[in-house]
């Protein structure tokens, strides 16, 4: 398949700043305390409406645990234009007993484990479309 | 940078389809006619809301004028549940005249460019979040 290095990272229209989906993984996300959590391993898409579901946040390893993988919903994060990076509205004692994987053992995504994380992080589910 | 491969491709949370936003390359687009089109090459997302602003389009050189690339806004799209990819409300003819680029041009995708877009294809912007 053909890729397009090319295609610029990162551009400023008006306020709103567009970026490829490509170039959203590894950005940092800070915690509501200031702390870095990890970085964003993937996006989750609603591939019907376009809008992301879910940031699959890498924890790299730091939190003495392994490296390991926390879906987190889109609704816990802002954008954070002075850090560059994204904000979550938790902290890491919170992401400690959070729905988490491995990378050798992904959960199935079903309607059940989408739940147990929205109500893990008690945000609303992503409306449906 | 830590990858999962393990996250798995696709998942279906009652009616609404979650796919990893790398998993949406590739995926065919079809127009208005049935035609197929292109594929997606890319997501430009607005990274403060999360939604998908633009599809680019990658034409793969079978409309007769090499590999090139075409923003089109997400507004032109649907998923098309039956054929598992994106119908566009175009054409082949309307795509032969639009904003394009190829691999070693790519424009820089401003506030004039993004307008010139958008009115190419008579679609609203996105709204600004």
């Amino acid at each position: 398949m053909a890729t397009n290095a090319e295609i610029p990272v990162q551009v400023s229209v008006g306020r709103r700043v567009l970026i490829s989906a490509d170039d959203v993984r590894g950005k940092a996300v800070h915690g509501r305390d200031g702390d870095k959590l990890g970085t964003v391993d993937k996006l989750i898409l609603d591939e019907c409406t376009g809008q992301v579901a879910y940031i699959i946040l890498s924890t790299g390893g730091f939190l003495g645990l392994g490296q390991s993988y926390h879906p987190i919903p889109w609704a816990a994060f802002r954008y954070d234009e002075k850090r560059g990076g994204y904000a979550a509205a938790i902290d890491k004692r919170l992401l400690e007993g959070a729905p988490s994987f491995r990378p050798d053992s992904a959960p199935v995504f079903d309607e059940a484990y989408g739940r147990r994380v929205t109500d893990y992080y008690q945000l609303p589910p992503m409306d449906i479309a």
